[in-house]
């Protein structure tokens, strides 16, 4: 059976995963009759937001403790991720992957990923195996293929700052609806927009399937 | 446009709402073409545990907050749903269902409701409105059908001692399997195991469907 890892960074979209793009992951992980494990980085949040108000809550979260709600228990830290167990991995969205797996939600292009997410994604490529990146989690790919001296395609959906910013890294920014992926071949990299796009979960629901099948059909 | 209201207990399976039964719920209602609104009381949780332990951590957080996080900020104080402004309400599972929705997880049933939601699925009953309840959530409609002097027809899966507690209040315990809903016709309740039973994402997401289309139906 193929083994899939998701690696989360946190629960909630504002501060950490988007909980839908990572629930609908697993669901068509499990769908397609893959394992899933789930990894976090056992760190604490840049920090915590209140969902209805949006303002910042005087509270610590651990990434990997809040993840463990998504994952119902089923998740490791991110140090334990390696690429020779692991047929291909998977990044959900959510501002939190911007944040707390990279700095880019602060620092553009000139961000500095977290160096357990930068240790899995190079081991992975280097392997040839593919990875998906949903939502805001591209610019994750977009920031270690440059380290790598790589030029990759991936689409963001169409919002044009974040294609810029991708595009100055070296990179192709494919402009794709919700309901589409975008695949760069060499690369084995997936990609596909949900919630920068949505507006809907139905809507997400489409291209993250697809993101899934591809994913787990290039494994 | 139909509206439904989907009523969260928290975020995360152990203290909180089931992130999982959650999102499905939104996933099916959105797929079905009806507006959602999720609602949730506005108060502390009965405790917060980690996801990874399983162990108290000495925190509070409040119910409505966190709900926010799996319905995207878009949710609502308790107080604030009506049952002549909604076509029907679903609640997700998750023991945060059974600790913060009612007090079933201590006292079994010979628990008290919280008076916001005692209030919501009496309004619906009188008003020959559908309810659906997932997972732990039947005991909640197993409460307040007894305090209506209703006798009702109900599944929480196989469990034996859950199913003998509801018996134990007049009702009839429907045993079902994980994708299987039972409709209670002359109440218009439609309850189905999911994680009671699981084990997976996939399994529980077929009875969830199924309750969402059914919900949607009678509305």
């Amino acid at each position: 059976m193929k083994k899939i890892g998701v690696v989360l960074a946190g629960c909630g979209h504002q501060d950490g995963a988007e909980i839908h793009e990572a629930t609908l992951t697993l669901l068509f992980l499990d769908q397609a009759g893959v394992e899933w494990t789930a990894f976090a980085p056992n760190q604490n949040q840049h920090h915590v937001l209140n969902h209805g108000s949006g303002k910042e809550m005087a509270e610590s979260r651990n990434v990997l403790v809040e993840s463990a709600r998504i994952a119902r228990g089923k998740i490791q830290d991110l140090t334990e991720a390696k690429a020779e167990d692991l047929d291909a991995v998977i990044f959900p969205g959510g501002f939190g992957a911007a944040k707390n797996l990279i700095d880019w939600a602060f620092k553009g292009p000139e961000s500095t990923v977290h160096p357990e997410v930068e240790r899995l994604i190079t081991q992975m490529h280097k392997a040839g195996k593919p990875q998906g990146f949903i939502c805001i989690a591209p610019v994750i790919a977009a920031r270690v293929m440059a380290n790598l001296g790589v030029n990759a395609q991936l689409t963001i959906g169409t919002d044009q700052g974040t294609s810029e910013a991708i595009e100055s890294l070296g990179h192709t920014a494919k402009a794709c609806a919700v309901d589409e992926i975008w695949t760069d071949e060499t690369n084995k990299l997936v990609s596909t927009a949900a919630y920068m796009l949505g507006p809907g979960i139905a809507d997400i629901a489409k291209g993250i399937e697809k993101l899934v099948r591809q994913v787990v059909s290039l494994a």
